[in-house]
């Protein structure tokens, strides 16, 4: 195997990370990031995000040897704890017990890969933002953005690991027959927080992820280790009722009041942080191919989702994963290695783009309905007696290494089934009964 | 009516059609465009491409006086004449007796517009290339070609008519929530010639369209005053037939001589036309809003699709019929004037656009089929005695005004009828008869 110099832009999660997969096949590896070391400064200025690990993503840690020390720092949440309005609440396990996704935070698990990747000999660049490229060569220009001094970078390879604004895609943009597309849905986010009691302890249960369903619009709230909950409004930007109609803190909280009105409770500083936390739009990123010439893209850069299967950093790390059996595959190949890479994974991160936005209305609205959570436990008492037969849709995405595009034709199919056995006369009496039992074994 | 300063970028068709309307109302128009003046320089490079003008081109050519001169340049095609690889040719109509769409030269109507334009008033500045603008405000930076000069252009509205590649739209997907696809379809084209015969005239029958569909390709040919006909192959970039593999003249010849045999034999220049011309690549553009601010764009610029039903000019030009009338609708409003815009258009640019990749299939591959003829027979003759009852699709879309997104909904209804009719047994010998005639009827 030849070594080669590789040069990545963007030291995000899966930059780095992917810069320690090529630096253990014996490459040369440089990463060139526009913003400052955020180990030296205050993490994405401050503002706590959280992401829910699941399988995909500790397994591609798993192997670069991270797991065991992120799992230490990791929350798991068992189930979802559904919020009524007035208070009451449901619950929805994940998966089988044990099983469980993990609350992280994005700047401590970004900053421990950047400290992994140069103890094993990754070179990071800080300050850096990349002006242009020449996609063909696999050459890119930076400009330090402290000296203001540009310089050219070249090697045997150029990836964009410069996420869902990639300046490297945009570069490809403007090549012939490059397929694109921006999607802004109709929803953005705010966060708001819950702080921990005056114990330190969590005001609502800790391993689990909270939702407050309300139909075309939600909140959830996710644990973090200090005792707090990051909370998310997910809401429409124009409409009856949107960010547009709430101006003042006085109209939001008016409205908490009616819909989050458990939540707003452990809000102390609900008006402070409606006025200053900003409000962001949610994208989908679709582009083909994924490399011109020795220039390739992953994570972000290449397919961008929404947030709603906290599958972001999880595909993001896959692409890792499947990239390094790629490179084991083909060994010195790169237009091979490249070509399989977006040829076999375009169809995954398609698929879960979609599930994406599935999950959204199952989370907002569906968690909110009886019959789905009957439906749910159908389909886990029929998985538990059949486990060869039946794996849950969510369970084949966050629990398992099913591919993506096969999880989703599956889960269609489980779909049609499902929508059957719900339509059954009485189902709520006969859900337990072999009766459904027998019909759902002769639909597979 | 206040007079207002509006600059457009792009003097293309659309471009030079709207800065009349605009100077219509009474404002100060100015165009800039980045090519030189095509009136004193060769028409796009000597190449000879043509247009289907049809009924929604001609009324807005009508709304500025234009349209009695053009129809003189015109040459009507009335019908869709196929050639099947042993030469013999069937036949299908476009609409009823005297209804046609309508060839002509691309280079030729957009001249004519920059002409009318200046007669009127507006000014037409030319070597101009937008290097930026401020969206909200109206105002981009322009640079001379010539001079190498960059100067300010401020107005009260700037307009983006420039194109499927426009500059201010690649200005507007940098904001955010602003959505945007760019699709490349697998097949491009290549254009070839067929020269007048020695008499000068035409060497197929004049006055039509021809197709040679060959199921997932296709040559076709359109009529040009000067006895030449324009073909363009449409065409796979890859797979077993495909431009990849047909990289010599000689194998390009070899194909053609199975494929397209009768068209070949008119093609002196085959060889040398193969190798010069270029092959082109087809994109359909998406984007939505189509204004930020004082900036909005019109025409491709914001709804760029594939040539397949001739509707590219038509539907920019009827973007400029609604305009006109939102212009009189609403007045000095001009806020209201271009949200009603692309809240109107948008469905409209979005059903020709998939209306446009449909009759590409319909195209290359139905056209071929003696079923397909058939059932165009059966809705001809239905709709000649019901015509309050059935329009056929591509009539609606070629000879009304009727929304494109209304047609589409119709086309999709007609669509499930006639494939229960196609169904019936013996349709070939029963189509005819008062039984289809009553289960059409029964089925409206």
């Amino acid at each position: 195997m030849n070594s080669k110099k590789i040069n990545i832009a963007g030291a995000g999660l899966v930059g780095s990370l992917l810069s320690i997969y090529l630096k253990q096949k014996g490459h040369e590896v440089h990463v060139y990031e526009h913003r400052p070391d955020m180990r030296k400064t205050s993490l994405d200025g401050g503002r706590s995000i959280n992401l829910a690990l699941s399988d995909r993503g500790w397994k591609a840690l798993e192997g670069v040897g991270l797991s065991e020390e992120v799992r230490k720092i990791a929350i798991p949440m068992y189930r979802r704890v559904m919020h009524a309005k007035d208070g009451s609440l449901s619950f929805q396990s994940y998966g089988k017990e044990k099983q469980a996704i993990y609350s992280v935070s994005r700047g401590g698990l970004n900053a421990r890969l950047m400290q992994l990747a140069e103890e094993r000999g990754v070179h990071l660049h800080f300050d850096e933002k990349c002006l242009s490229a020449e996609l063909e060569k696999g050459t890119a220009t930076f400009k330090h953005k402290l000296s203001g001094e540009a310089h050219e970078v070249t090697g045997d390879l150029l990836i964009g690991a410069d996420g869902a604004f990639s300046a490297l895609r945009q570069q490809m943009q403007k090549t012939d027959r490059f397929s694109y597309s921006q999607q802004y849905i109709e929803h953005g986010y705010k966060e708001l927080n819950i702080p921990p009691g005056k114990d330190g302890q969590h005001q609502m249960e800790k391993e689990a992820l909270h939702i407050w369903p309300r139909g075309s619009y939600m909140l959830i709230a996710l644990p973090n280790p200090d005792g707090s909950f990051t909370c998310t409004l997910f809401f429409p930007f124009e409409g009856e009722n949107s960010f547009g109609t709430l101006q003042t803190p006085a109209q939001a909280r008016s409205f908490f009041e009616t819909e989050f009105g458990d939540a707003l409770a452990l809000m102390p500083d609900f008006d402070e942080e409606w006025t200053a936390n900003p409000t962001s739009s949610l994208v989908i990123i679709r582009c083909y191919p994924w490399h011109r010439g020795k220039t390739a893209l992953i994570g972000d850069a290449s397919h961008a989702i929404v947030p709603f299967y906290g599958q972001g950093m999880n595909s993001g790390f896959e692409d890792c994963t499947v990239f390094n059996q790629l490179m084991e595959e083909h060994g010195d190949n790169w237009p091979e290695i490249l070509n399989s890479f977006e040829r076999n994974r375009k169809p995954d991160a398609d698929a879960i783009a979609d599930l994406a936005m599935r999950n959204f209305v199952e989370m907002r609205d569906l968690t909110g309905q009886k019959a789905f959570l009957l439906q749910k436990k159908i389909e886990a008492k029929f998985s538990d007696k059949h486990p060869d037969k039946w794996v849950p849709l969510y369970s084949m995405v966050t629990f398992s290494h099913t591919r993506y595009s096969e999880a989703l034709r599956i889960g269609k199919k489980q779909d049609a089934i499902m929508k059957e056995i719900m339509a059954l006369p009485e189902i709520e009496k006969i859900w337990d009964s072999e009766e459904v039992e027998a019909l759902m074994l002769s639909r597979l």
